[in-house]
């Protein structure tokens, strides 16, 4: 595929054919609950019931099914970690992840877990970019970029393939937003098969990046992103990603902490799942939308992951987590 | 439909077009997690995600659509009574639910939100089918029993009827047995589509109803079924649903209180879902097989309801529910 060119319906189709019995068609259901109360009618895309508990997997395995390399270099330890580890087995190829020297080591250990070589390496985002293209260029391994590749839009974009056979009209979509990547396939596949559904992003007012670059019509690279969402916090969006965005998107969000917090909250308590915070902050713009134009309408929130610790999930259930306002 | 003679696959893909949009087709997801922990490919089919967090809306809905009456009559302080004010209402008929004297305010305000009217009446189960009877009678309502009746059970085979579109292959299915309406139409589905699965049954230690019937060939009655799973335990299964059993189960299990609340620990902090104490027992069954026969099997367990406190949930993420002995 042109590493340059956004992906096409076609090629999302083609993902899906390809993840197929790796990645899982996860469950589209409505909350009940969450409809009473809003006032809207909330249908959840459950990517927390992935294997790796979130969506990546797609991504990562339609990219890397098709690279010819054995050896597979990643810099993430994050989700995107896990996806190429999980992958790269799966496909038996050998991973290797470069995370911050500073990372926890649960995070480590995870991706261990999955078969990965785990190498720590500096503190910022662009030494262990550097540190993962020195690797390739030593071993010849390939590298995965976590979002910013038309292979992982595609893979992504089998999200939303699988929402538009899933529920047959709905009126909009709201996606978190890190690189971009979700968003990008997700608006791909619903803007070829739902023309008049829209899509919406949403990102934490720490980590505005997508829409700062959608105002200035260029790459915005930010100082110093911040959430407690942190799937939702890359300094940059991509070229590609945001290409996808200004052609399909219709609107974007911004969440408090606070507003992802308490939209975790209701999802524990009231929908019975246990979504990270980045899966969360599609009901944080829910919550928060000022006009209500939403109101009455059939919304799907994709709920992007659910690596979440038990004992965060636990305070959620007893209300020892703060929050500051009702957002 | 003859009234006593069970449903066929047939008129369970009737009952399936019947509570099309109303009852949800769950997800069925694998927990890569518990297979991992089992040793065993473990399939979760979430009924908890239904409307009313339990699969008895299915059979409810499937028998007062069919109904003539605009009255309805049910003798069950917990899901059936659930489903069939749910059902009624939104079919616009009016229901009455005959609740213990002794139930909890919260069951009788569930069943109440629902539209339906509670009437609390006596101590005995037999008390609230001779309130129901009454009732009947005087204002020419029908009555809707909870399990013995062929509707109601071709109902609750949509479960199985979905297990075998969504899983094209699976070795066992683990089913809870209350009055056993479930499994009878479970195993009904199961056995015309996927005749080489087997279907087992599980019943809590204080509640094994089903299996003495089976053993005797006859109904045999509980004088002071006791479980912490409370939709487990009539004190008597019905004539069809031991038909059923007789003719379709391969097996059945007993687990004790103590097993079923490590199995739902297990859920909640393994698969983050949260099911109740009768969903739970497949899992608790799994975990106590003795001669471990189905390791290395594809086993679909079916959570059947999420009706469940917060506070319990809490208590299971804090590991402040003792649990006097490993299952």
């Amino acid at each position: 595929m042109d590493t340059t060119t956004l992906p096409t319906i076609e090629d999302i189709r083609t993902a899906a054919r390809r993840i197929d019995g790796v990645a899982s068609e996860t469950p589209l259901v409505e909350s009940p609950s969450l409809s009473r109360i809003l006032g809207r009618e909330v249908y959840l895309k459950l990517e927390c019931f992935q294997p790796i508990r979130v969506f990546k997997i797609r991504g990562a395995y339609n990219k890397i099914s098709q690279l010819a390399s054995k050896k597979i270099v990643a810099a993430s330890s994050g989700n995107h970690g896990l996806a190429v580890a999980y992958s790269s087995r799966l496909l038996g190829k050998q991973s290797t992840v470069v995370i911050p020297e500073t990372a926890v080591r649960e995070k480590a250990d995870a991706i261990a877990e999955y078969g990965a070589e785990v190498v720590r390496f500096g503190k910022y985002h662009s030494d262990r970019e550097s540190k993962a293209a020195e690797i390739c260029k030593r071993t010849g391994a390939a590298f995965v970029h976590p979002f910013n590749d038309p292979d992982i839009i595609a893979g992504q974009g089998t999200c939303g393939l699988e929402i538009t056979e899933q529920l047959t009209d709905f009126d909009s979509v709201i996606v978190p937003v890190g690189g971009g990547g979700l968003i990008s396939g997700i608006s791909i596949a619903v803007k070829a098969l739902r023309p008049s559904s829209k899509v919406f992003g949403v990102e934490p007012v720490g980590a505005t990046k997508m829409q700062l670059s959608l105002r200035a019509g260029k790459l915005v690279k930010l100082e110093a992103p911040q959430s407690i969402a942190d799937g939702l916090i890359p300094s940059s969006v991509g070229e590609l990603t945001l290409e996808a965005c200004r052609k399909n998107v219709d609107g974007m969000f911004s969440v408090s902490d606070d507003g992802i917090l308490s939209a975790m909250r209701l999802l524990v308590r009231e929908a019975h799942i246990f979504p990270e915070p980045s899966g969360s902050a599609p009901l944080a713009a829910l919550m928060s939308e000022r006009d209500k134009s939403m109101l009455g309408k059939r919304v799907v929130l994709v709920i992007s992951g659910g690596n979440v610790s038990i004992d965060l999930m636990r305070r959620l259930l007893s209300q020892e987590v703060t929050v500051s306002h009702a957002s």
